[in-house]
């Protein structure tokens, strides 16, 4: 791409995002259905233009000094990652909060314990997301906790909590992936009337988090889309999130259905994003006997799911499977990593053929979590973050050399 | 305030700073007795002149690369942060020493790691409070290989070493506490003649350092308080820093007085701060079975103290006792994380109602602790630090944006 | 030095770098002797004057966003804190990827995780030097994925892999080594000659690494050296760097040659290098166990090879020893820490009198490795990186202050 046709990309990009009323700040990223779609298009115009900035050797810091925070209550290598990359590229220090205990802590802990860290904080990235009902709640405490720090003159300024991965929504991911269909098919109008599979895959492994299925469904019938959700009996998603996405649909004139099969979800797809889970039954359980301390009863529980996905070894997304696809073409989409069968494990939810096919697209797909992440930093903190990626364009500082 | 108002603030400090001689240039920051009063002025203002520019949005960016380095014995998530935010708000990367073992080093190793790690550091912040007879000997190790690394050309550079708390002081916390006092009341000056009361406070932990209370009557006796101490039998404080205490009162014309209670010592008192720690003579011997690795005996020795603690539940900062204050409205002070009756455990130093009331204060006083380390860092590091700060307040570069 | 001075040697430095064909921009740093002469020397002249300059207080930030990944095999502090501070001083945030599980990845696993780790990375610095054939595989198979990831846009740079400590070679570690010998000698040139004794010595501890005396062997026959390795029987190192220790010998006119002796490799030596080290068949052993999980044959092997170690206590470089070398004087390195006997240990590599001899030359020797690595990342990541740092000379931008 030649530095002029970059430029103009990134200035129609910014005339977007001037137009767009986001309400994001001083606020937070904690939830994709509870922000606007100026909100959401904010974002993605935000990111590409960082992208395409940091693709063209442009310099997108904008803070000279400050600490971006990250809380991982959850191992994370992917998003621990992206997160250092979007700090970095803003020009913020990253630390690390350490939760030696597994404890949830709560109340007046949490609230000092937020001030604490932030005298000199942009942002706080807290993934928690093992727990159903605890980690949208902990991120809402902790966001009190800043609001109110700020408004007393604790704080200098009130750091953005990042949503990079709760009980319910995973939006660092389902933008990432949004970016990834805007870039694959031209634009966000052009998803109306587009079908994605979202679907439940077979895993050895046990317990995986709803919040990436739950984040799409609550995130693409937004944009007219056919969603269509399919996992075997017993694996519901939340019902709210569920009722959501039914309400999207509506709205939008997409649609959102659910079926009971691979096969009958993969039909005609335009896209397909098979993936583990578990069943919200069984996470509820799990986090009541968490709380309890109750280890027998957390052990039991685990054979019986391990059990209970053994019966469903054939959710695999195979290159027959595909073949179902809209001209055998769909577009196969995962968050990574994939347990794909013979590979990283002997069964898992995609087969080594249809994976190796798409397994740079899914890397391109993954690429734009860095972006997301920084440009909900700027829209988050920036009144006019259009202005300010504007002066750095104009700026044009390289980012390395000289 | 207006950025007219701020600039005229930090002028005038930075006035102040230029007529002190505070000694502390290529040095390290170990103990506040063993500096001079115009060292410790000169941390309070460099340390208000940045919090004012950070607060008005100027960089306060010095070092262009260059790492801060950190060592913590000891658990530590506020004062971690504390120095991640000076580090970050100067421009220095943090880089954290893991030490896996726990056992003490001493000598050749010392030497080495000190020089082996500091070939671009600018600051080395300890914390080391657990063995009494450890901590601050551990620090002037360090320091004196640090000495010789850079008289004999090893290091470029000769980085401050800063006590983030050992087994006698902690200077960053006691100064945000003076730096809390003196933006109450006015000025040092005004601190003549204010009445403090330090004293003990049950909890139902064990072993908490003495290096907060000790860091309190080590140094307000200097600006003339009447500084009270007060605490269960048993629950002395090193004989040293007593006798210290004592001989700064008379220095200056306060006074330092023990009494055996609390009521007695909040009697009419300006200023209260109750606070738990184990007596020294237990922490001695604690010190001496860890080094014998006797784990029966600490245990044994962790058991009488809490059977002991027991004893003194009734030494809490309640309601009632906050009334025998000064007009009843004494300024409550804490080092944070407290003790809160009712909230952090059943019986603490604090009740919930007296914690409540004075909660964002304490929130206030831990907020200057980041400025406070910043500070000693550019006291140590530079030799004209008021000429620095001018130019950055000159300079005027936004910390943030453009 | 005065700045003419520094300014003037700066460039002479920078003259040589632009006459050299390293061919290392876009490539990794892995092994010394896969590359040219050309690429070590220009890695010493960029060392060189990136040291002056930081010496000079001269900012050496080149880049003005982005991540150093760092990855730790193996414990390390000496070469954590190099990497950090060479990190810093060009201006990259330190990220380290912290494999919680000891497993060794292959495959997908590292080829996904080397590109999602990699968005923002200008280096990548991997340790893991404990499994003999697996190391440098290792970091090749990262480098590939790095290649693919770039060539097919998943990458916006492609970062450089730097070798931190293979099983084959620690090149960090051996141009610290020769950039000491040329400073103490006065050239590369006038190494021709010089007679450096490599030998095995006593340490109570099991298992350390074949790669620094194979670092040693596989780079110094390249400068007409007198390189003479010596170990007891049976602690052999990998044939294929002995063989090119004896190539390389032969093209430069130098001799590589094996006694028997501590004694007899000493005999009228310039340097000594004595250093523990595992015989290679253990190594190999060790690994097959290691992989197999089978740690009843793991205990009885370390117990083997200690009892085995215990019968060269005489394997140790002592004052009377020392008197066999040139004059007597012979120059004492070691790539610290050393086992000093009745120091850090009761027996083994180095007597008191000796090490304390030579001790701060063996701290300005390891203080070239921060520059080394910087100059590493700087061949590998520019095209012209004497334009470059001459740029930082002419821009003179000061490190800290103003």
């Amino acid at each position: 791409m030649s530095d002029h046709t970059r430029e103009e990309l990134i200035s129609a990009l910014l005339f977007s995002l001037d137009n767009l009323d986001t309400g994001l700040y001083n606020r937070d990223f904690l939830l994709t259905w509870e922000n606007s779609t100026d909100a959401i298009e904010g974002v993605l115009d935000a990111a590409e233009s960082i992208r395409l900035m940091m693709e063209g050797g442009i310099s997108t810091r904008v803070f000279d000094t400050g600490l971006a925070i990250s809380l991982f209550r959850d191992q994370s290598t992917r998003t621990r990652f992206a997160y250092a990359s979007a700090a970095s590229l803003l020009g913020l220090s990253l630390s690390e909060l350490d939760e030696k205990k597994t404890q949830i802590a709560h109340g007046e802990t949490v609230r000092e314990t937020a001030n604490m860290i932030s005298f000199a904080a942009e942002s706080i990235g807290i993934r928690d997301d093992m727990y159903l009902g605890e980690g949208d709640a902990f991120m809402r405490e902790v966001s009190e906790a800043l609001d109110e720090g700020y408004q007393e003159g604790v704080l200098p300024n009130r750091p953005a909590v990042i949503n990079l991965q709760s009980d319910i929504d995973h939006p660092t991911q389902s933008l990432s992936d949004l970016l990834h269909l805007r870039k694959t098919f031209g634009s966000l109008e052009n998803l109306k009337g587009k079908k994605i599979a979202v679907t439940w895959a077979y895993s050895p492994s046990y317990g995986k988090p709803l919040s990436v299925p739950q984040g799409l469904i609550g995130l693409l019938p937004r944009y007219g889309m056919d969603v269509v959700l399919a996992h075997p009996e017993g694996y519901d998603l939340l019902p709210d999130v569920v009722k959501q996405a039914g309400d999207f649909a509506e709205e939008s004139g997409g649609s959102f259905t659910q079926v009971a099969s691979m096969e009958e979800a993969f039909a005609n797809a335009d896209i397909v994003y098979p993936k583990s889970w578990a069943p919200y039954q069984v996470m509820e359980q799990r986090t009541a006997y968490l709380r309890g301390g109750d280890s027998d009863k957390l052990d039991a529980l685990e054979q019986e799911c391990l059990a209970k996905n053994a019966q469903f070894k054939n959710w695999e997304c195979t290159a027959d499977l595909m073949k179902g696809t809209k001209d055998g073409e769909a577009l196969y989409m995962h968050c990574l990593p994939a347990d794909i069968s013979g590979v990283s494990c002997e069964q898992g939810e995609v087969s080594a053929e249809v994976f190796e096919k798409y397994r740079l697209k899914t890397y391109h797909e993954a690429s734009y979590k860095p972006y997301v992440i920084a440009a909900m930093m700027m829209l988050c903190r920036f009144e006019k973050p259009a202005d300010i990626l504007r002066s750095l364009l104009k700026e044009n500082k390289p980012r390395r050399g000289f």
